[in-house]
């Protein structure tokens, strides 16, 4: 065992590289790894590299180098020789996070997993083994033969891997029923910063709790082992559309009290509704103040569309219209709505700040519409939609970094999280904290908690080599500039 | 934030009290407890004292005093004396515990948290809050007005409490299908080695989930947001016998395989069913190799009869003969003899080592042999039952301590370990490590994987001072008793 509260830390934010060593003129990093894992396996071309510097929402430092590691002996010979050049470690999947998580914020080496995609489908434990670079959707395709699905479904889960949503411990629509993606992992393999190995389950002492979720911070996650369940025989789906948000927000509350369990429960605002409506012409209720998505999911079809009468009864009362789809292939249609808010919003604004609050639900009509009055009184087009079941909302203030200031983005992003707060909510449902929340974690975590948090930091990470400048606020220089 | 790797620690097992100051000559530590809580709250009397050493399987040291704190605030006074005397402290609940955790390795302070019985019910958000002292049943029984339910359920239900189920992490008959106790707790409060208070929720560093199952060596739980859910509207139960423990696995992967999910799936070996036999008179098969209890449920009973069909059809394939509970009173009658396998083993002998070993369920007919092999050989009466849906079995020694050796009892329990560990299997499933299996953790736990469980543990109890002696063997001693 190597790492320990003994070893000398390096100075926090010291992450860069060494003094070039001779005979390596250009990179000595990026030559060392070439020359222990041989040149498929290393980026260090300039242009290569600028490549793995942002994640789907975020632009880091270009890494010193990237390693493409084809399994987990590569993740150490990687991470040894970074340890040896004294760099930081950022780990990344598809990059398809909206944190900055996998978004370097010093250069140092990056270790893309996509090569790293063995999966194997256990059918009479009901697991699948997965390394870290395998693609979300891929472990529900292996697993639908022998009748058994993947449940967690981040809205990107056709590009994102396993890897980065034990990271982020990502969520999706289908958590509200289902739960988020560590309710699913029975045990992993991860590789320390210097490099040791280890096989965990979920015993006493959960550190593998404790990796999920924390971004690349503590350890770097090579390989997992996720839980598996049969699908439901049946779905069921209706779009509910209201008046104003208060509505919406009572119509899931009626609907919950009345016992039913929704499997999704997926809410947009007007803003967001016209966005894809311009985009993909599906029909949405374009006057509509807030649009509800629900699924009610089981094996048996009374009871299914027993929920979904249920629910539409609760929107009713609500004073919303119900609309139910009546085949598979209109409920695909209005799903598609819904995993089409990204690429809709692109075309309004090239760049957005994609925040993921998480209220009481009772909360949220207010906490909605002071958030569409801090945008409104901004001049920045701001959208909301989220999983409404949970009280887990997106507001996205789309930008242009020609023509809006970054300052007047933040600001409003740290007013957003303000009223998250201020109505006891918190910053990050499935998104991560990574970069983007990190600023606000002084208001949301008490300073208790936060040295506590460092404290574990220290002892699984001492050097602070593991995703430098994500999670935590630094601890000493801030605390000052932030009394 | 006080506690951090920079102060300094005492001694590990230096846990003995400071010398007596003047004024108070006999228990200076009691005395200045009951002089900051008042009398009621503190026992200082030595026959009481003595009862607070001591859990439902294991005898300990008799602490110092014992504290019955009323609310958080107690607890912070009691743990803060606890410091300035320089003693180790040990919370409990009920102390129905299997394995030690609540029975103190040292003399020192004892939170008893009997008397934090406040317990809130929020139907809305399908939670409740309940304080570390409520009894476990209790939280269902609030909820169930309200059509929901707290679905882990330890055999101890009727009087272990939350507290003392988040300490082990508690799990029962039902987490086959719905999961142990730490799936049920959305956030908690606890106390720190210093009287710290922290609010945590499941978020990125998920401290809550490393506290859960710690056995109060990282902190005192004093309060936990629990999620409560509908309960199933119908449940069928069967109880199949066969002549060997073999055709009983085969039987459970046989069901599972067909993609019934049972609520629970219970195996009782002969010996077992021959005690409850012999102490209850149920009609139970006496020469049944294996017994086992199978409950389905579900809020349509068309699927749930189905479900109890294939695990039927399951049993009669493998060999056994399946006899269905036709009536609520026969399914509880049958239950009742899995709940009293507890007090029947008590009138075998007056003592029991109750070991919680998970196994792959593809291993356990060689376990179960194993097992059975080890203790006819050794001549000590052992019984096996357990949860064989997740391959958790407990195998218990039955033991006088006036006629059979404690060290033939340890030799036994540690033979019967090390066959889980050889088949791939784990030392606890739901009962916890405690001081019982803690000599076993470095045959089961690698050495990097204990290194930093132990950083992990000084990072937040630097001093050593919270339930010192459980679960993690010492560090350097044993590292050189056991090379």
């Amino acid at each position: 065992m190597s790492f320990s509260p003994r070893k000398t830390a390096l100075t926090p934010g010291s992450g860069a590289p060494k003094p070039r060593s001779k005979g390596t003129p250009d990179n000595p990093l990026a030559a060392e790894l070439t020359r222990s894992l041989g040149p498929r396996k290393v980026l260090s071309n300039p242009s290569e590299r600028r490549n793995y510097r942002y994640d789907a929402i975020q632009f880091g430092a270009t890494p010193l180098a990237v390693v493409l590691p084809e399994n987990t002996a590569d993740v150490v010979t990687a991470v040894r020789a970074a340890r040896a050049a004294g760099v930081p470690v950022v780990g990344r999947g598809a990059a398809s996070g909206l944190s900055g998580g996998a978004a370097p914020a010093l250069p140092g080496l990056v270790l893309s997993f996509t090569r790293m995609t063995r999966l194997e489908v256990f059918p009479q434990r009901r697991e699948a083994r997965a390394q870290a670079g395998v693609v979300t959707l891929s472990v529900t395709e292996a697993a639908r033969p022998h009748g058994l699905i993947y449940p967690p479904d981040p809205a990107s889960f056709r590009t994102s891997t396993i890897g980065g949503n034990l990271g982020e411990n990502a969520g999706g629509p289908l958590c509200f029923k289902y739960g988020v993606t560590g309710d699913y992992v029975k045990g992993l393999q991860f590789v320390d910063a210097d490099g040791d190995v280890y096989e965990l389950t979920r015993d006493a002492y959960d550190l593998a709790g404790l990796l999920i979720g924390s971004e690349g911070t503590l350890g770097l996650i090579t390989e997992a082992t996720l839980r598996l369940t049969p699908p439901p025989k049946y779905t069921r789906t209706l779009l509910a559309s209201f008046a104003e948000v208060g509505e919406c927000a009572e119509a899931v509350s009626r609907a919950i009290a009345t016992g039913a369990v929704p499997a999704k429960l997926e809410f947009m605002d007007a803003a967001c509704t016209n966005a894809v409506e311009d985009y993909l012409a599906l029909g949405l209720p374009r006057d509509a103040g807030a649009v509800l998505l629900v699924d009610t999911d089981g094996d048996d079809l009374e009871t299914v569309e027993e929920e979904r009468a249920l629910v539409e009864a609760a929107c009713r009362e609500a004073g919303g219209t119900v609309r139910r789809a009546a085949t598979d292939a209109e409920a695909a249609a209005l799903w598609q709505a819904r995993r089409s808010v990204s690429p809709a919003l692109g075309r309004i604004r090239p760049q957005r700040m994609n925040e993921d609050i998480v209220v009481p639900r009772s909360a949220l009509p207010e906490v909605v519409r002071e958030i569409r009055a801090l945008g409104d009184a901004s001049g920045l087009p701001v959208v909301q939609f989220g999983h409404i079941g949970d009280g887990n909302l997106h507001p996205n203030i789309l930008f242009d970094p020609r023509r809006e200031s970054s300052e007047a983005v933040h600001d409003l992003a740290h007013r957003i999280a303000l009223v998250a707060i201020r109505h006891g909510g918190v910053l990050s449902g499935e998104h991560g904290i990574g970069t983007m929340k990190r600023p606000f974690m002084r208001e949301a975590v008490d300073p208790v908690t936060l040295a506590a948090l460092w404290d574990v930091k220290r002892a699984l990470d001492p050097a602070g080599r593991l995703n430098p400048g994500k999670i935590l606020p630094d601890e000493d220089v801030e605390a000052h500039a932030h009394p």
